[in-house]
């Protein structure tokens, strides 16, 4: 395998020469920076009292900051399969329930029907390179590769998916940053390279392979996918910012995280890119709330990571690109990770899909402020349950439940309603007062769900468990 | 009444005249801007999701934030009274743990011995200020021009304090935006000059006010007091501001307060005071949360107004001298509004007194970024009693207590102990870990109490009500 990937490289590499672009080349490259359940609040632009972020805050002075920006899904897997979908996630197949994600064991993997973002990229010459965490199957055929990515460099899964064998049961072995009782293999093409990779090293080396991307990809147009392993937990940074953070190890992954993005910023300055790279920064989901202080924040917003609560969908978002995105922009119109789908195709040249719903708009006129995007009702799935709809500035619940609670699904009849705009934190629900917002809102969910069909899961069959 | 006043008037300004400023003369106006109940999360700076705050956005931006900036008590009437007079509350008599605040019929206010930041600066040559709320005392002989002010113009308390006869009892009318049922009095220098004023004007006339003083007292250095009556409830904006905000009326109030702010750096630039002025903005306490959607938010802090959480007494804190504070600075150090009486003082060549304790720090050197403050442990009073005190990272809360609720004071031995860096919403007691820890602030708070004069409480006394 390792001969293969080399053949590869040299051929893309070849490739890479013969179409690079022409000077009137107007399609830029496009980056997303995808972090895994940092929380709304976790940066110092987003309101964070300790943490220190000096290159996302510049990127966001330099960019546009979004105060409502959501992923998809509030766990990881259908986070995911949406950002390169640009679909709902209960389209795919890639949500479920009760499993909620894709585990080390699980057989199913992103549908080879579905059509991704690198694909729809790949199209139209892009280089396209994917580094860090995948989570959208496991198995060698679910890999990167097999759903439009030239290059692959990373961990299939959570990093807290394949405990040592040896190593403790139970919740205390993640606060103690001891890298030996994890092996989340570490894959390059879609082949395992390390079976228990150094995970404080994982995200200087993430960007070393990001930098390298670049600076090899430079002539054509590219997409680079950086999806970094933490700030999930277990929580790991390297020497240079172990114990440099008033926050405590959470400070220190997010502050190395924070370099990254200065990192690939500075490379695209150093290479005269920068006027031609659209990159975006998110999360896949909120802050894990029940780690305790190795979980981040979601500031004023409600609950975090697993619930369909502000606090667990609603996630930083910056988008920068110098010269086309005006700079130190607060954007308060809602965008969502699908929206990434449809805008950088478009961007790209590209067409999206017309056989198949797409839930995710053009937010072009959003970065270059150039209009509105006129969207209907936003949807908070919990697994492939409809929990929530938001309507302009009004989310009703029809259904809550906690993230990570014992606690049970509750049903709201009338469902509860909150001003996201007068209420962020969802504490006065105002259902009582405001019958004819909650009758439209249903309306949107009948609208949504009468169109909808559901794909059958990919997260319940399994293989025998990854060894480890 | 009118009378002296004008005649004043007119000596302060030939005063103004003969002692205009020589040329290198270094010492700086020093504006505060005082917003009331404002908490640390409502402000775009601060991570506010909704709230629109360009010009404080843009005073932080040219100036330094910081993100650990304190008021001295968790209500008003201490608050304010730490702020001029550079003391804890419990010092000068100007709290109480059942009255909390100084009321419609309270017959004290700030003792005549208690040495006020305008007094310092009157007899250095400053023109010295006030516009807006007082509340040390709204007896003829407790009102600002007492106290050091030259001028003053403003309520003598809360605007919810004086309810008309007529008006509906309980707390639906909060609600409504009725200035017919409120009726705390407009005063300049000592006298009534409206006994309903619009509360809907206010923040647009102490603006103009303030204005005024600063075009007209700018030949020499001056002082000046802005004490904003809102956010405080019942909420009031003008007509400008009023249905703008998607916060709903609560955002239209920190819009216009924003407004204001921006008013006055803009004729700071326009006399060409910029270079020559420290303004600093900041908030008497954290938001009250009991009012729901009319009022704030403290972000990721825990509770508000009235508490000893971190959301009832951290609160936002930007200092802007253009070309003396370097622009963008983001403080995380700790600083307090009674190191604004001891850094004001220092900067206008004024000695404090040194006849009592002064708990505020000179913070220059933050400002200037020349150095560090030594400071001891930061004590958190409610009332007159201690509950709270933080050293470096650290908080231990020997009581706590709800800021409104119907709980009573819970005391804790051994104190809850919470790390601000690693759990700034004080989420994660850590006591039983850290005896150490909890040992050097009880000596710390040992040592304050061995040099510690509680003064006479000034809350208790009465007078007849003022008519209303």
């Amino acid at each position: 395998m390792k001969i293969l990937h080399s053949l590869l490289t040299v051929a893309s590499l070849a490739l890479a020469g013969l179409v690079s672009r022409a000077a009137n080349d107007e399609r830029p490259n496009v980056i997303i920076i995808y972090a895994d359940d940092l929380g709304w609040g976790d940066l110092g632009c987003y309101g964070n009292p300790v943490i220190l972020t000096p290159n996302l805050d510049r990127m966001a002075t330099e960019g546009m900051r979004f105060t409502d920006f959501y992923s998809a899904a509030e766990v990881c897997t259908p986070s995911r399969a949406a950002l390169l979908t640009g679909r709902y996630p209960v389209r795919s197949g890639m949500c479920h329930d009760r499993f909620r994600v894709l585990r080390n064991n699980s057989a199913g993997g992103l549908p080879r029907e579905e059509v991704t973002l690198p694909e729809l990229l790949q199209g139209r010459g892009y280089a396209t390179g994917m580094v860090g965490k995948w989570h959208l199957g496991h198995l060698p055929e679910h890999l990167p590769p097999h759903h439009g990515f030239d290059s692959y460099f990373g961990l299939p899964f959570s990093n807290d998916m394949m405990p040592a064998p040896d190593a403790p049961k139970g919740r205390p072995k993640f606060f103690e940053e001891n890298n030996a009782y994890w092996r989340t293999p570490l894959i390059r093409g879609t082949e395992v390279i390390e079976a228990q990779p150094d995970q404080r090293q994982l995200t200087r080396r993430y960007t070393e392979e990001s930098v390298r991307f670049i600076r090899e990809k430079k002539a054509a147009p590219f997409f680079l996918y950086v999806a970094h392993t933490f700030p999930h937990v277990p929580l790991f940074a390297s020497e240079r910012f172990r114990g440099k953070s008033a926050a405590g190890i959470y400070g220190d992954v997010i502050a190395e995280l924070d370099w990254s993005v200065g990192e690939i910023l500075g490379t695209l300055r150093a290479e005269g890119l920068d006027k031609k790279t659209l990159v975006v920064f998110s999360s896949d989901n909120g802050p894990w709330l029940i780690f305790n202080h190795h979980g981040g924040s979601a500031g004023p917003l409600r609950e975090g990571k697993g619930s369909t609560w502000e606090g667990g969908m609603r996630v930083p978002g910056i988008a920068w690109w110098p010269g086309r995105i005006a700079a130190g922009v607060v954007q308060h119109e809602i965008a969502t990770t699908m929206d990434l789908f449809t805008t950088s195709a478009k961007l790209a040249g590209a067409t999206v899909p017309s056989d198949r719903p797409i839930d995710g708009f053009d937010i072009s006129p959003l970065f270059f402020g150039s209009g509105l995007v006129l969207r209907d009702a936003y949807f908070f799935y919990r697994g492939s349950t409809l929990y929530a709809a938001r309507l302009g500035h009004w989310k009703a619940h029809f259904i809550t439940r906690s993230g990570y609670g014992d606690d049970q699904p509750e049903p709201h009849e009338p469902p509860q309603l909150y001003h996201l705009g007068e209420d962020p934190g969802e504490r006065f629900d105002r259902a009582k007062e405001n019958p004819a917002v909650i009758a439209k809102i249903t309306e949107a969910v009948a609208r949504h769900r009468a169109a909808l069909q559901v794909a059958p899961s990919q997260l319940v069959a399994t293989v025998p468990a990854r060894a480890n």
